[in-house]
């Protein structure tokens, strides 16, 4: 594998006749936005490209997807957008993960399974880079181009909300909009719009709220009834463990999601006051100082004391 | 009253030595941060400023509040921000309302009262005028004025989210980054901490909502009770009638919010479906294409029944 720069990844994808993208499984708005992008982009020089995915796109992001239907063709060139380990193609691209030419990806976790890898981890958004090999490219940001990059770096930072976000993010959004990005239809179909499935599941996970420990620890609890109850499907559940967290006063919110297979799944989300990598480390599990997760079995009741037990002990202050 | 440009406004307030500011009752982020931006910018060039609100200021904006306490004092030059129309100052400084030398203000419905305004309504934020203003002054932005600017771009945008958002409002924002802003935990603060009773509030307002018409119309009802069941105050209550249109599949949401006094308080949201305006005109009320509001008397199946019909004959497709 070789490092490579935003300049010689786009003369790679210059010199190609034929490019097969490859993004991610469970897709994002990042990974069709940059994959869509790039494959806009390559048609406008005349090249013949598509976009492989393991999973169907969610309708929602139907809009980036009208690029020209080239039908098959063999690939000349094979370039994974957004990918930071080749397990992420999905079981049904794995047999194109020995054969990346070109990964271009913003992870800085990224396992190596390309030949050549063109990576910024401090790009809030693959679509970061993309703008700019888009650009090395020599093909103008249309709206059409602008509408999937504007997706990608509003769904990765959260419209701008997170830490991730930085000056260049916001000098890239203007960029967009000034060559034509949707961003009001954007912004409503990525961040309002919630299904209505996903509406009953949120009211009921309100319900199952209990605060602890001077209100500074709640726990709400997913269970399989919820989720039949609600009618709601995986991509229903996102954002959900986040909505322990936003209560004032909150240092430690839990979120327990029972198992098909029995037991939960416990994600840990934590303010300044708490460190939610360690507590999960007590559990097993283990992520990042604001979000970390791990797998408990047991009765409710029983996972409750345990992530319990396991906050008293990583955070005594939290029962003074 | 005369207009005056970016250049005019900062040269009025670099020739006065005293300044007051006076800022908006019921404050929000785009006031204060305004406000203060300008009060710290003033004290940097050695002069006396003060900023004067009706209301106390929320305590979630106290970072914005660190200027010099120089007292009160004799004014010399009264400067509102943010003020739409004079009433908007609240009771308390209806006495300054003909004395104001300058408004800077981004309100198209702007009701004049002043000398002189420097108005934008292109601006999506106040704060947005303000940062010209300050630079005009010569006032190198720091971490504190860009803190106050940044939340009140971000907050009068829906942290970019909204449709005043514009490539200008994005290129802003890079500058108040690298000028130091703390966007993490301004963000934080702004978007995503409810208080306990909010969190509960809505809650139980989720459980209230009625579907009609193939559930193309969602119905939330917020009964006194609610509120006092779950201690909300009034702040409490932003932003909650906009979850009835956040739902896959409604044309029109509407939020009843009962009255101490009787009757209900009616807000219509709606998509590109339906026109509210219309709908609350049927009912006496008004306002904008996707947010309208009226009161109506009667219990609540009467106030529902009432706005149903109105909704069926200014939108009869819904039905259909």
């Amino acid at each position: 594998m070789s490092k490579v720069t935003v300049e010689q990844a786009a003369a790679m994808l210059k010199s190609a006749d034929r490019v097969l993208i490859l993004i991610h499984h469970f897709p994002d708005g990042d990974t069709i936005g940059s994959g869509y992008a790039l494959c806009h982009a390559l048609q406008r020089l005349g090249k013949t490209a598509r976009v492989l995915c393991h999973d169907v796109i969610p309708e929602k992001y139907e809009y980036m997807l009208g690029v020209a239907d080239q039908g098959t063709f063999e690939p000349e060139f094979i370039c994974a957008v957004d990918v930071a380990d080749r397990v992420l193609l999905g079981a049904s691209l794995q047999e194109y993960a020995d054969h990346v030419d070109l990964c271009i990806d913003h992870h800085g976790s990224h396992r190596e399974f390309e030949k050549h890898l063109l990576l910024d981890a401090t790009a809030g958004a693959n679509a970061m880079i993309m703008l700019q090999v888009i650009e090395q490219l020599g093909v103008e940001i249309d709206n059409v181009i602008a509408d999937c990059l504007y997706t990608g770096i509003a769904t990765d930072t959260g419209c701008f909300k997170y830490s991730n976000t930085s000056a260049l993010t916001h000098r890239m959004a203007a960029t967009l909009i000034e060559a034509g990005a949707q961003t009001e239809a954007i912004n409503r179909a990525m961040f309002d719009i919630k299904s209505r499935a996903r509406m009953l599941l949120e009211k009921l996970a309100l319900q199952s709220i209990a605060f602890y420990d001077h209100d500074r620890c709640a726990v709400m609890c997913v269970t399989t009834d919820m989720i039949r109850e609600s009618g709601a499907a995986e991509n229903d559940m996102e954002g959900l463990s986040p909505l322990t967290r936003q209560i004032e006063g909150v240092w430690v919110g839990v979120m327990l999601r029972e198992k098909k297979d029995g037991g939960y799944k416990v994600s840990i989300r934590t303010g300044t006051h708490a460190d939610a990598s360690a507590i999960c480390a007590l559990l097993g599990g283990g992520g990042h100082a604001r979000a970390a997760g791990c797998s408990l079995v047991g009765t409710q009741e029983e996972v409750i004391a345990q992530v319990r037990d396991a906050i008293h002990r990583a955070v005594p202050r939290i029962t003074q």
